[in-house]
């Protein structure tokens, strides 16, 4: 099959043979990848990952022991836990400390014709969801995990640093579940995207330092963490969801004199996430610049990676 | 008055004017005081305070409105709030925006033979205790403080990072309020000093990493970030109580990834710390190391700040 694969350092796409489904796997044939920013830092040396890259997709169960998942649609939770650790029995399985993560960590991903995944990881997309909208499952679910972190009630002030992919789609998803985000950002086409649906947007100069309740950060770049920590107020929380290659210099005094609570936030649960976009409270599809066949893979990213891009999907061969 | 300031970069004991009481302060007779290291951290360009350093402390009220304070054997809180703005009216008296605080920002100290502090910010030291114990007070409600954040139960793993003062009272208090540190330090010399309360004591090299509920980084410097991201587990909880004069450097990545919980923590509730001093629960005199009088102060910070010496005090002229 064809799959877009990191390997010494260097990206190519190349045939390689499909993957075969472990006990309790499904084989998934793709339909439709994401790239992530997360794609790109790996492509940079972030998690030292070879293999197969994606964790973003929808795709069609093509063969599993179990005949109820046969043909179905779905989106896959991309952690794969040992299920019987001490952190999976507290039902951390997100943080299981041997799992594997489809395209980040010792697991093939999903910009190939094939991936397999435990069906346990598999979640059935709704017939009237878009293969272009379920694309964003995995996402959105990420962005769904601030709410599991933090409470985040209608009146708090929130605003999400970052007009990139991450922060625009964190931006919709407070806004679907109720919250009244600002998203804040650098580039004004950017930001016209998301103000289309009735989220507010500023430029970082335009706001009052300690103002936030809540900020997330999901800009991407280590330089966030000091607009984040200007901008939120004493005993306010900052929700850090950015991951890249390299370290962060910050003025920690800021966080310890006003009492900050700073909390790391990854992958978060698919059902509010299918629920989200079943329901069309989120529509994330203005979000897509491109969509690229798999064997433009090496375009794709390099149309994902220029700064004024949000979202490129791969489409894979029927 | 002799008073021990910061006064355009240098560190000077000098004969100054004593302090007059604003409308609702009390002139406090300072008895002794503690030197902390934030004390340390001034003297080295934290905050850029200029005037007499000192917030640890006890005294006698000299004079004041309400006549039920005269006389009174006293401690102070050191944040000075204006008890009308939105974080006030929270309860947020000590992160009020244009609050001072006792020799740290705005207000002179109490390296002095007086001071002056609002009768809302004093507490009556109970008889029982000694001037040396009643010192301990403010540093200890900073400790207390952790467990106004973060719930922690007995059988919570928890580390407190760095055996100087701060680490050293930080497990202390921890112990005297229930839970059960290990105090992780360098220097056996001080592990010692502790152990003999029953608070058990670590090497960071003897620890097993990512094991720790609640990790309590007290090391005054920005390399104890590094070791208390490596010893929490996934979804733990890291307390970041140093402060100093400087830029932290840290792989913010481990923080994404395991989901952590970072929480500064400053100044704390005075009631619990004088309770537990009153029950005899903590008793902090085996960290002291010298007392010397007011007018040996410059050598007294000098002793303070020698690596192998956790607390010393300043005995003021009768």
């Amino acid at each position: 099959m064809l799959a877009l694969s990191r390997q010494h350092e260097r990206v190519a796409l190349t045939e390689i043979p499909p993957p075969r489904p472990e006990r309790g796997e499904a084989l998934v044939r793709v339909r439709m990848a994401g790239i992530c920013n997360t794609d790109l830092e790996i492509i940079r040396g972030y998690m030292s990952f070879d293999g197969v890259l994606g964790h973003e997709f929808v795709g069609v169960v093509e063969a599993c022991d179990d005949e109820r998942w046969q043909g179905a649609r779905v989106a896959g939770e991309i952690n794969l836990a040992c299920h019987s650790c001490s952190m999976c029995q507290r039902g951390y399985e997100r943080h299981c400390p041997t799992r594997r993560v489809l395209g980040i960590l010792g697991k093939d991903g999903a910009f190939a014709q094939y991936v397999t995944l435990p069906l346990c990881n598999l979640h059935r997309v709704p017939a009237a969801l878009s293969d272009r909208a379920a694309c964003f499952i995995e996402p959105i679910a990420a962005c769904c995990e601030i709410l599991e972190q933090v409470a985040v009630t209608p009146t708090d002030r929130v605003a999400v640093l970052g007009d990139g992919k991450l922060g625009s789609l964190a931006a919709l998803t407070l806004q679907s579940r109720g919250a009244k985000p600002v998203l804040v950002g650098k580039h004004a086409t950017k930001l016209a995207r998301v103000q289309r649906f009735g989220v507010q947007t500023a430029l970082a100069a335009e706001l009052t330092p300690k103002t936030f309740d809540v900020v997330v950060e999901a800009t991407g770049s280590p330089s966030g963490m000091k607009l984040a920590t200007e901008l939120v107020r004493p005993r306010g929380t900052i929700v850090l969801k950015s991951t890249y290659h390299g370290a962060l210099t910050a003025e920690a005094a800021p966080w310890v004199i006003d009492e900050l609570t700073i909390v790391g936030s990854r992958c978060g649960p698919f059902p509010p996430a299918i629920a989200a976009l079943d329901a069309g409270t989120l529509l994330p599809d203005a979000l897509i610049d491109d969509v690229f066949p798999l064997h433009e893979a090496t375009r794709a990213i390099e149309r994902a990676a220029e700064p004024s891009v949000l979202k490129v999907l791969l489409q894979m061969p029927a």
